[in-house]
């Protein structure tokens, strides 16, 4: 009955009081370590982007916004062409961090559009883009925090005191700069006063990368709500003990009929929940949705290096030599599996494409 | 193109041909090596039980059945009682490697047994008595064999050219003396003549214990059969895709009504096969269906350590300090999601109690 742990609500990236060094949680440590980075160069925020201290879409786009805002303040040149030009060698060098993230382009454009602009309409006023760019940056966190709460609000109004939460991979805080999107019902259900006798959550590991038991069940443990951690493979025994009510999982990308691209193995809880008669909800940022994409049979999977299964994290290789190795990265949720996708404009059932296009 | 590893069929124990030593494969350096030892004394033998190096009821069994063979065929004593008591001596130590093992103490009752018929016969023969007990230990090996093949000319019978046949845990060689039980009737493929353009095997790496990585694709790659290896949450990807035509699995323990017992996961591998429409079947020696034991719900379910979970095989620990883990050693498979149950008697249906006793 001793609670020891203090309980502490993790925060993935805030900017410093003084407005000079983004501190950002070194995720590469977790669950080991808590250790926050006081980044201040150029060189420091791109190697915590390059070497995944801070990940997930979401966190690394308002990295992004901080970080350029930040060092675009700093920025000496005094005309608006050589400000700008200093500004864009400031932002090249942040988008090589990732060249595949595409939170971090987009964020880092935003930011210098909100200079651009400002200049054009005052040209000699460096010191409004720079505090154009600074209001910018904040202004991509606060969005990505409201979309989180709002995720949040939504899921907490369908829960019920008692229910046991499964939850599959990190769409936590871990990966956000708010309460994430799967977890963000759970912090809700904290805010709203709700306690350790109240609700749990259910961690699967999610093999092969392990974000489940390093991030999800790190990050919820460590905000004091009462977790529990097993293998992708325990699931249908917890159901079939009927210890979980209710599933949130995040997703990648959601098809415009209502089939959901998210973490390999999400597609098996979706199939064992319909059996258990269990709801299953996606979480989604409106921004996941994509109404260009038909159905999930057009998302392509991308399929990621064996070593990932046979020796990753171990002391030594797991698996025989040479064996054939299966390992997508995803799987695609059919739309018939999935109760209700929770976006931060309400909650969508079913006929999802029809429901899309009356919110968007 | 190439296939440069020799195909190697593993057999798990074997007696030297001049009958003073029993060889076995070192199951606790696999999948890095593959090493046979040659044990003489009770307490080499002793030991291999004890730490593991052979493991699976079956091969135990066996084991165990060899072993007692082989220390009494050296005990020098000339007289009936004298001879029974020294025997006696080498069965209890033996019997005190793995306490509860039931095949273990199974086969040494049924070689002292042996030694005791004949001496009750023929008190005087204690040579009788040495080469009663040999036959007996064949006799529990080749019963274990006959077993694994019988299973596996009925499950190959369910097989077509071109099948991706799904397993889980290892049912295999390792596990008994003969071709295994989920694993026989792709041994049986095989002797059929059939090659990797024929089939293929798909296995879960079965977590935490990874018995699906470290021994069952590693004897299947070994024997020459096309062998994938995934994490246990793609087994939906890999049936959405429709690379999995059948699958087949062991079992620990079957009920009256067909509910069967065995390695977690299983029960999920089930309901995945019913979704997707996928014939699944339960492969179990008779000896493994107690008619005593009305339904699943009657079988006990072990829970083990969390740290199996949380740190085993691994560099570091892999989740949270102090976090709860749900870890439960097997799951119980509902009868009405089992296609058929394969013994050695033959291939049973539903209703499946009816079946069970009008074949036993």
């Amino acid at each position: 009955m001793t609670e020891r742990r203090e309980a502490m609500m993790l925060q993935t990236i805030r900017l410093s009081e003084d407005r000079n060094s983004l501190i950002i949680l070194d995720q590469t440590l977790l669950p080991g370590e808590t250790h926050y980075l006081h980044l201040q160069t150029a060189e420091e925020i791109h190697e915590a982007i390059y070497k995944l201290r801070v990940r997930g879409a979401p966190a690394i786009g308002v990295t992004a916004g901080y970080a350029l805002a930040l060092l675009g303040s700093r920025l000496q040149e005094d005309s608006k062409d050589s400000f700008l030009t200093a500004l864009r060698k400031e932002k090249d060098y942040l988008a090589s961090a990732r060249p595949t993230a595409y939170n971090l382009f987009w964020a880092l454009a935003r930011i210098e559009e909100s200079a651009k602009k400002k200049l054009t309409e005052d040209p000699e006023n460096i010191e409004a883009a720079r505090e154009a760019m600074m209001e910018e940056a904040f202004a991509i966190h606060r969005e990505d925090e409201d979309i989180c709460t709002r995720i949040g609000e939504i899921g907490f109004s369908l829960l019920k005191k008692g229910d046991g939460i499964l939850t599959h991979c990190n769409a936590g805080r871990l990966a956000t700069s708010g309460s994430g999107t799967a977890t963000a019902p759970m912090y809700a259900a904290l805010a709203h006063g709700w306690g350790r006798e109240d609700f749990c959550v259910y961690c699967d590991e999610t093999r092969p990368l392990l974000q489940g038991a390093r991030l999800t069940a790190y990050e919820l443990s460590s905000a004091g709500i009462r977790t529990t951690l097993q293998c992708d493979n325990m699931v249908s025994s917890l159901m079939a003990e009927g210890r979980i009510q209710i599933v949130f999982v995040g997703c990648d990308r959601v098809a415009a009929n209502g089939d959901a691209a998210n973490k390999i193995g999400t597609s098996g809880v979706a199939i064992l929940a319909r059996h258990y008669g269990i709801p299953f909800y996606v979480c989604a940022p409106s921004s996941t949705i994509d109404l260009s994409t038909p159905t999930g049979r057009e998302i392509h999977i991308e399929q990621r290096p064996g070593e990932e299964v046979t020796d990753m994290w171990y002391k030594e290789r797991m698996a025989p030599q040479d064996i054939e190795v299966y390992n997508p990265a995803f799987d695609v949720t059919p739309h018939e599996l999935i109760t209700g996708i929770i976006t931060e404009k309400g909650l969508v059932k079913a006929p999802f494409e029809e429901a899309f296009r009356s919110l968007f």
